[in-house]
């Protein structure tokens, strides 16, 4: 196994818990360097610190995988997976689709694998895992026994690492409909097709929220998707659910979903772009008593970070324009590049050009099977604040 | 009533949601100015903005009650504290024991409102409060009928105020002991001599927390005060919990609030010192399967700041060493003057200092019965910080 030396800076970084290495912090590596090797990274004394994989297309170099010398093999995996699924149960028992794997905050980086019942949905997302896919593959198989195993490898990420961006059927047979059970709801998924890899297992808990702030009122769900909010708005006791996305497809799945759970009466999905919308009802006089804001990502790269900030501060002003008095603002942003400070400071800025006062009743993350690895912020990213309408 | 115009800046804040005056934004006032009188605060114009109870002895001369024209009288008073509590009623069904009035954030500058069970203990901090003692009891007792109310005004702002500084039933008979239920636990709390006012209600949630932390293992809770945390740990299945208070009237408390839920084979409450505990636990080799630190705010005034973090460092990191690989940290900070982004930065380094890996598992703020006021950072203080420690 190639070892490489660090200077004191770096190791020290690495030795106190940061994962990655940078393709600037090692020496020049041989052009034929097969990405994915594993390597073993030294102190400037030559003391073994970790051992990682490295490829060297990628601006992130090294990604360590063990700060012991061990082996890294199909009993590896299995450990690895086996206690990344046993923090899950602390906290879910009884629960059958959450995520196992969220890469480096479970010490695997780049591996996903979501667990949706009886199937199993993995996400491949650099070479160096590439290379373990049938150990990853074998532990899966040995704790799971899973009806189908799915590769939703479309991560455009994939084609710098060189793999293929695909979907499909790893093992088994998946028979739709999938049908999933998240608090004590019925969900049908698309493990093929679905954003990420079908559901938003990281809103799971920030769905629980709603409860208290709906039962008898006007619920306007924006990207809603395949209702996963509307749904739980329903379950909470809301009046009439809208939900809006531009999808078609996602809207029949969202409608389907609130009939399987008995809510079809109560909720209502529409096709349309939510910042038109908004726009319209405003000037329709159009009133909420609580409104859902959860968007896709407007940022994917820091540079954009401006235009997302426009339109958060333009999609939550109009909304918060929308509620009656003591009306309930559920606002979220998945975007890592936007800090929660940031994203506080757009919608106070909100709440200052409409005049109204506004409380915050709660501040969320992401669900706790997605944890956060302290000494890397790129693994924290998503907000859900829930805000109160005081004033006129 | 006197009027006050505001400079254009001022003014602009008022009306976008900042319910203070500072001493040096208004005209100078009589000496004679009574202090809590009510003033009316006017644009540059003369256009009304707001009501609001000025006391020129405070370096907050003006706090807002209300944005509209209205009497402020007993009426006012019973909608404002009826509003309030149906905001708790949303949240707590079935709750006997909440915060039912927070200050600013239920636009009631001044004054705090606790109900436990039968009993009702109010703070009255301001001189513009206590003017209109009267109607808040009135309201108090129309909308809770009381066994007793209770005044926890032992706050030395009050002095700075001009008021006494006391503790004493204002109206019925409080009857000790007195047991509240939270979260299905029993506790004896003390309603004149207590913390605050006789409960920490601001954890009262982050107590859940410890949910899937604890079960089988040995938890050690620091700054345990009358047990809330060391309860909530035996509930939920810790195998043995040792509770560490320097106040051994504290303890006392936290063994009859073990007993009284049937733990007090697993709970064990010493008086000691936590700085020099962890220190001599580190040198014992012991070892936990979790620790709570909830010590009492380090950072009463901005200043004191510097010295603050020395002191949450060091707690943190010595935590950090004394936990089994697996093991979980529960973290708190009070201070408001230490944001959550600087505590983390020092659970960050804290951690790196040790050289262990740690993962982020939840991060959480006051109950929803204490919320923020979205234009008034004073209005959020706690942090509750759930680690977890996953390398040697």
């Amino acid at each position: 196994m190639e070892s490489f030396r660090l200077n004191k800076t770096i190791a020290t970084r690495v030795v106190q818990g940061h994962p990655w290495i940078y393709r600037n912090e090692l020496p020049k590596l041989p052009l034929d360097f097969p990405p994915g090797e594993l390597v073993e990274l030294a102190d400037p004394k030559g003391r073994f610190i970790a051992i990682g994989y490295c490829n060297p297309k990628s601006v992130i170099s090294v990604r360590i995988l063990s700060r012991e010398r061990e082996k890294i093999d199909g009993d590896f995996f299995l450990r690895k997976i086996a206690g990344a699924d046993a923090y899950r149960k602390r906290f879910y028992a009884g629960e059958e689709s959450y995520r196992v794997v969220y890469s480096e905050a479970d010490l695997l980086p780049g591996l996903i694998v979501d667990r949706y019942g009886s199937y199993i949905v993995i996400q491949v997302l650099t070479a160096g895992m590439e290379r373990h896919t049938e150990s990853i593959l074998a532990a899966i198989e040995s704790l799971f026994s899973p009806q189908a195993i799915v590769a939703r490898n479309d991560i455009p990420s994939r084609a710098l690492e060189g793999f293929p961006v695909e979907r499909k059927v790893l093992s088994g047979k998946l028979e739709p409909p999938v049908v999933i059970l998240k608090n004590g709801l019925a969900f049908e998924i698309d493990l093929l097709e679905g954003q990420k890899t079908g559901f938003f297992l990281d809103q799971s808990e920030n769905y629980l929220q709603l409860e208290g702030l709906v039962a008898g009122g006007e619920v306007l769900d924006t990207f809603c998707y395949t209702g996963g909010w509307s749904v739980h708005a329903a379950r909470f006791g809301a009046k009439a659910v809208i939900g809006i996305d531009a999808s078609e497809g996602a809207l029949d799945l969202a409608r389907r979903n609130a009939a399987r759970n008995g809510f079809e009466s109560r909720c209502r999905f529409e096709a349309g772009n939510v910042f038109d919308l908004l726009k319209a009802q405003e000037g329709e006089g159009r009133e909420y008593d609580c409104i859902i804001l959860d968007p896709p990502s407007f940022v994917k790269r820091r540079k954009e970070i401006e235009n997302a900030v426009r339109g958060y501060k333009e999609i939550n002003l109009r909304a918060m324009k929308l509620l009656r008095p003591g009306g309930f603002l559920l606002t979220c942003s998945c975007s890592y590049h936007l800090s929660e400070g940031r994203f506080r400071e757009i919608l106070l800025d909100a709440a200052r050009d409409v005049g109204r006062t506004l409380r915050l009743v709660t501040l969320r993350s992401q669900a706790k099977d997605h944890p956060v690895l302290l000494s890397l912020p790129e693994t924290e990213y998503l907000k859900c604040i829930v805000l109160q309408v005081l004033s006129p």
